[in-house]
């Protein structure tokens, strides 16, 4: 029997649930720097892409571009980032970030770029509305 | 009518020919620090993966898995990186990337960690064989 899923103690310090999809739950990135968003599997014991079942990868697949298209409409970024990494954090994870030209790392990656900014606590709650609203919509 | 695909000149110089399966060419980046490959779809003017169709998405998921399962198989990494950013190179490509413990950049992201080390050219066409036997095994 497979053990229930547990949110990793990192993701869930440093993100905020935004919504929960059939296979992910949407979170935001608690770096005010950038639109952050995470899909994560609630999946255990889940750390590479490639191990999930046929069918849960395309189900990821089109959470993530549920994700993207709401990203898109909501902040009309210049390029989307999308990444599974999990050097660190090895719970598996799917970074999509929205990035500007003119954003604090550009064209850089995000990751060990700038120290992360805090959100006010009612900018949190507006854009996580404003995402959630446009994922459900 | 859509135009025929080109490969992007920084791609063309920053990696070497492996195999084509239905919709991406797999490449192997010339940076030796890394077991590093790229999944490019061969499709013109498509910066993002969910301006893809669906089909293609499902496509590229599929071929992501195929390359991901064989880059296990070959070079047994602690951890795969996987990402699609193109923040300098528009055209779509999706990193694959085996990480270890022991590696230059970890647990930092490779990009923009470390200059890039040349390939002795033998190196470089026994690796090429390696994953494109495996992949298409």
């Amino acid at each position: 029997m497979s053990s229930k899923f547990e949110l990793h103690p990192r993701l869930e310090a440093d993100s905020r649930f935004v919504c929960a999809l059939s296979l992910c739950q949407v979170r935001i990135s608690l770096d005010a720097n950038y639109p952050w968003f995470l899909l994560i599997p609630e999946l255990s014991d889940i750390k590479e892409l490639h191990h999930m079942s046929d069918e849960q990868q395309h189900m990821l697949t089109n959470e993530s571009q549920i994700l993207a298209k709401a990203i898109e409409i909501c902040f009309g970024p210049d390029k989307l980032n999308i990444a599974s990494l999990g050097n660190v954090v090895p719970q598996l994870h799917v970074h999509h970030i929205a990035r500007f030209r003119d954003d604090k790392a550009w064209p850089a990656p995000v990751w060990g770029h700038s120290p992360a900014q805090s959100y006010d606590e009612s900018d949190l709650a507006d854009r996580i509305k404003q995402i959630s609203d446009c994922i459900l919509a």
